[in-house]
């Protein structure tokens, strides 16, 4: 079997850890598997580079950052290859560039064009353990390019892929993807399984175990990830295609996102274009919006209410208040005090009165809904901040996301 | 004019060294040169490495001590393109690898077969300064090596060779060449030129300005070298092939070397093969010897002394007292209390009576000779210890070195 295996920076923070990394790895490759390990930089390594070029360049270019900070996985590469050396397994190091993890020319945010499996495949017939550097790229002039935030998993899921890997480790520091926020739910209980959709959900909502780059990749190619704590041998959460079984959970985990806040237009002349007209000019502002919801009123005057990221709240107050001065509309209302509510699983899609339900169970909980937005396997509610703990406990308790 | 700058470690210790630097290089870029670049590693960041990889293996294999150590070079070209970008000045940096440094196999240690200029000379006649990593290479399998103690200045002169540049500078933190010390000598003068040969000499005699390696690569390609501080305008030492002029000093410069040991070896039986037989049983122990006497007695025994770096004595001394057993030689005697003095110059090959004025001026001062030998471009006294320096100020006076 082959195993492709990441370790994140917090798995490889100092020698000692890197050790114990490669007493693991080991104990893997004695049980006859094939492994490829990917690894990113040492703890803070790329935090203190970016500190080194800012004190040299206000704004570097990226084809330089991606010179300095590939160094860092590099080192992290070479020690685990001695790590292992010093335990008596063959073992062999690797950059992006001698793997040949071919890129485009985004030097900082580089997406990976293709990966040559050669010298992967000629050193894991030698029996060695061939290790990775994470997050590097090399474009098509041999320049040395960077995968972006999250780039050493889409490495690892990347080489899982094109060597038709079993499966795609993710060690971190989480044991896996859980039903809510244990710190909020005490009964909160760790998945087994997961789809890709529901993690590509639960990302946008603050479960921010795996980047939305590398699920979708993994979706793409079908690569099942398994998310696992590097520091236990216990089993994590398996990341795959939705699998239609007969025990299937409705929903497979309910979240509170509290980074939010609402911004409402009141009295605006309810003519066509107008909605199209305020989101483009955010849009251009490169502010994100999630929840809209618009309501007409006796009187053919509009209120458009809907959320935005909390820091960019005065950015979006300029852009909004032009606007109302332009349409002549009554006012305009900020509220950072409240929090989104969600829950999400593909089994709403086979499952009707999820919604009804959920709706049913804040009004129990005395919890009043602001606003509503849906999509196939997510139902959002806007609430008061204040009462989003107690709404979380209330859901995750009514669907019973806490039974084995 | 194509001009290759080289600068050491203690250049680039820090972010403002580097931007100091990079106003350096702008300069002679807006005089119209073209600027080549190698730089090493940022202060002591090879020996960090270093001191990670003896925490995860006791003997870490050549391979990954070199993938580890390259990175460190890596760091310092990127932060100085990086400051060159910041003042304006079009810059780019690369590794080894990318422009195409290849080595032979031998990773720690490994010796430049080929420099590709392809890469190199495009970058330059864009206009841009061309940074490279020094130390470090990569073999034919693609594999990253590195050169060395003294690595950089070795990619330096190789790519002033390759590039047929005018010069290759070697920035670093003395100011050239002197005829003595200046901290025993305090009329000692800086040299505007010297011979490969002679700095070859000098170096094994502790002025450790330029590695051998490098001067021999130099020499090979007739490639000359100017030896200059980072932190000065101030021209340095030329180091070329030898010049003939009328004006050429006799002697160069004068040295006391304060790490060796006399041995000698009382009572040998005056047979046929018995030094061969010494000296082979010392240099299977990797041990190296410097001056070698000889003195038969009227009663047929010989005396057998040589030197040795100090720091060998006890080792030299186990394999010697082997030897006396064997040979039924009388005793074996110690003594580091001892100096070697020598004057080191090409113009020994035309001038006579250098020896007799230098062993008259030592017999003036009242300092002893207790061993001599010479070479084509040196003669070297072993003196007691203690007399050394006043030994090379009497030697530095009586050939005038310090007169302009």
């Amino acid at each position: 079997m082959l195993v492709v295996q990441k370790y994140g920076g917090t798995s490889v923070a100092t020698t000692e850890k890197i050790i114990s990394i490669a007493k693991r790895i080991l104990a893997i490759r004695n049980k006859g598997h094939k492994v490829v390990v990917v690894v990113s930089a040492i703890g803070h390594t790329t935090d203190d580079l970016l500190a080194l070029a800012n004190n040299v360049n206000s704004q570097p270019s990226g084809r330089e950052i991606s010179m300095l900070l590939s160094t860092g996985e590099q080192v992290s590469v070479a020690l685990l290859a001695m790590a292992l050396h010093e335990l008596g397994c063959p073992a062999i190091s690797f950059t992006g560039m001698q793997v040949g993890i071919v890129t485009n020319a985004a030097y900082t945010n580089a997406k990976i064009l293709r990966i040559n499996t050669g010298r992967i495949r000629k050193e894991l017939s030698k029996g060695k353990v061939v290790i990775v550097a994470g997050f590097q790229g090399v474009n098509l002039r041999n320049d040395i390019t960077t995968l972006g935030r999250g780039g050493s998993n889409l490495t690892a899921v990347g080489l899982a892929a094109v060597l038709k890997a079993q499966a795609c480790e993710m060690n971190t520091d989480v044991d896996g993807v859980y039903t809510a926020d244990p710190r909020i739910v005490p009964g909160a209980k760790k998945l087994d399984r997961i789809s890709y959709e529901e993690m590509l959900e639960l990302y946008s909502l603050g479960v921010q175990v795996l980047q939305p780059r590398s699920v979708q990749f993994a979706q793409k190619y079908n690569v099942p990830i398994h998310v696992r704590s590097s520091f236990s041998q216990k089993d994590g959460t398996l990341i795959t295609k939705e699998v239609k079984t007969m025990e299937k959970e409705v929903i497979s985990g309910v979240t509170a996102t509290k980074n939010e806040a609402k911004i409402c237009i009141r009295g605006v002349p309810d003519r066509p274009g107008i909605a199209a007209r305020i989101f483009n000019d955010i849009a251009r502002k490169n502010i994100n919006v999630d929840m809209i919801v618009q309501n007409v009123g006796e009187d053919g005057l509009a209120d458009i209410s809907f959320t935005i990221i909390a820091v960019d709240l005065i950015r979006t107050m300029e852009t909004v208040e032009k606007i109302r001065r332009e349409l002549k509309a009554e006012k305009v209302e900020a509220d950072s005090d409240i929090a989104k509510i969600s829950v999400v699983g593909v089994g709403m899609r086979s499952h009707s009165g999820v919604a009804a339900k959920m709706f049913r169970t804040l009004a129990q909980s005395r919890v009043n809904i602001e606003m509503i937005s849906t999509s196939e396997i997510k139902i959002s509610c806007l609430v008061r901040k204040h009462l989003a703990d107690k709404a979380v406990r209330a859901i995750h308790r009514s669907f019973k996301l806490g039974k084995k």
